[in-house]
């Protein structure tokens, strides 16, 4: 990843509006790195890439400024982190290993330039972690902050979906989980520690090479935790049509969201029950014998009964707040 | 591309907040077709293709309301089918095929569910026109109306680029160019007519099939006219290294143009060399005698010379309105 040159022509204080479109396409795509597969870069109607094998893995996510990210909580590197985070996450869900990428940004006039390559850098070096690159993107003027991105990759095994769980699977979970939303709880109440819960929330840490090596191991389902664990378990539950049973005791609950408890009043288990942004993965395994290193089994799964398909803590419905909903 | 049936659970006044997401994302894709290639469709982690040859093609655009539609101008159908059209003619110019497409809509919580299926119905018919499906997606919320479309193809032959325009090479045109630029400044003037110009504005009519017939025919360079003619042609001559001269009297100015020029006291001119968003393909060959039937040729190519590379039109710079800044 190439920094802008010192003496680049942005002061310091340029806006979107004052240096423009094409400058700004410019700035980026300098910051970005390029790649063997990639025949044509950004620059042409179109980005023309060389895939290695016949299936394709794509998925595409929006961030809204406001709801998905506070530029006075989270500095410009972390917000573009997280947005190559949460779209490299999904593909690891899927088995699969991520190649390229298109950017996309929204954004108000009065954005400072400054904020959008910082982004860019944060969102470049996320991506550089697992070796995909950015090969396309579009910028325009919005009057709200929103960043589209679209990842696409491929996978060398067949892609694990959500809807394979079978009665009598074990489900494992790989990565920290609870601790983006124990961060968000604590700037949420104006504080900034415990700091390592406030990182966790500006940085995920996902588990980029779990997902293939969970493929590689037999997971018979997989999805990783953004919306919140319960709610996700619940996409696998009924994408699959049976019952997911959490264990509650299956977690160490991890000191800090002890401390950020007892000091908010809260039960820590809230905090990874319902919280998202993590990006842990969960999956099932026909037997506690396929769970891979580094994972930990944190439930089972039964037949669905007469009251369907659906998760349970402990074997009782969960009463606590799901997880997050868009509208 | 199958309708809401009759007795969908929505109420004709429903907002996006009073049905939510996953019903809403329920409700899209039962709006989309399948096909072949989609192993995965909207629903898992990522989408999961079948590719048919080595080459992925990929482009990504972002409309943004009040910037890029306006919804009191343009029915939602009508917003969709140009949201597709313009990501569909990116893969066009490079001599591909588009086969996949994702949708991303960050929308306000008050934006009608009515609006936003009519949307999609009117994004996967033009889709439908190419052979391309949707097959994943993201909805959120937003305070403004964005809508983030990455589109996926391949190519039978090399792509073709911005760069290899050269010097003795024709430029020629295919499809209507002028059209929508007109159809704009009826509407920002508050009438409704001509309406075939209202209708180009409102709905675009790329021409699909002629990007992978110049590029079968050895097209050297092809872009197509988003921003304006004399602007597009000013990414090809810069990408190139060349001296673009655009002949006016190459083009027979439609009775519509004359007719609005004559009312709003501007040389109809304007419309085709400024204009954007018709969409038309814009390309240079090697000779007029391998210009495709159904083309135009309206200038030539030749060597930059002290004064760069540049567009000219007769011989000189250009005035007018070059075409569309983004900020």
């Amino acid at each position: 990843m190439a920094a802008v040159p010192p003496g680049a022509p942005f002061p310091p204080s340029a806006t979107l509006a004052d240096i423009g479109e094409f400058p700004l396409i410019d700035a980026l795509t300098a910051l970005f790195d390029t790649a063997e597969h990639v025949l044509v870069g950004p620059g042409d109607d179109a980005a023309v890439l060389r895939i290695r094998n016949g299936h394709l893995v794509v998925s595409t996510d929006l961030m809204v400024e406001g709801r998905h990210f506070r530029r006075d909580w989270v500095p410009a590197e972390d917000v573009g982190a997280r947005a190559a985070a949460q779209n490299l996450s999904d593909i690891n869900a899927m088995g699969g290993t991520a190649t390229s990428v298109t950017l996309g940004i929204a954004a108000p006039a009065d954005l400072p330039v400054a904020w959008v390559l910082d982004f860019a850098r944060g969102f470049a070096a996320e991506c550089a972690k697992v070796g995909a690159v950015v090969v396309g993107g579009d910028v325009t003027r919005s009057e709200t902050l929103v960043l589209a991105v679209t990842v696409m990759g491929g996978c060398t095994v067949s892609p694990v979906l959500r809807s394979g769980a079978q009665p009598g699977d074990v489900v494992a979970l790989c990565g920290r989980q609870g601790w983006a939303a124990g961060g968000l709880a604590v700037l949420g109440r104006g504080f900034r520690s415990p700091r390592v819960l406030v990182e966790a929330y500006r940085r995920a840490d996902p588990p980029y090479a779990a997902g293939q090596v969970a493929a590689d191991a037999g997971a018979t389902a997989m999805i990783d935790v953004s919306d919140g664990l319960v709610a996700d378990a619940g996409h696998i539950a009924t994408a699959s049509g049976v019952v997911i049973d959490i264990r509650s005791d299956a977690f160490e609950i991890p000191e800090p969201l002890h401390a950020i408890g007892s000091a908010l009043g809260a039960d820590p288990m809230q905090f990874i029950l319902g919280g998202g942004d993590d990006h842990p993965l969960l999956a099932s395994f026909g037997s506690a014998a396929d769970v891979p290193k580094g994972w930990t089994v944190i439930g089972s799964v039964r037949a669905a009964d007469d009251d369907g398909a659906r998760v349970l803590v402990d074997g009782a419905p969960y009463a606590g707040p799901a997880g997050w909903t868009h509208f």
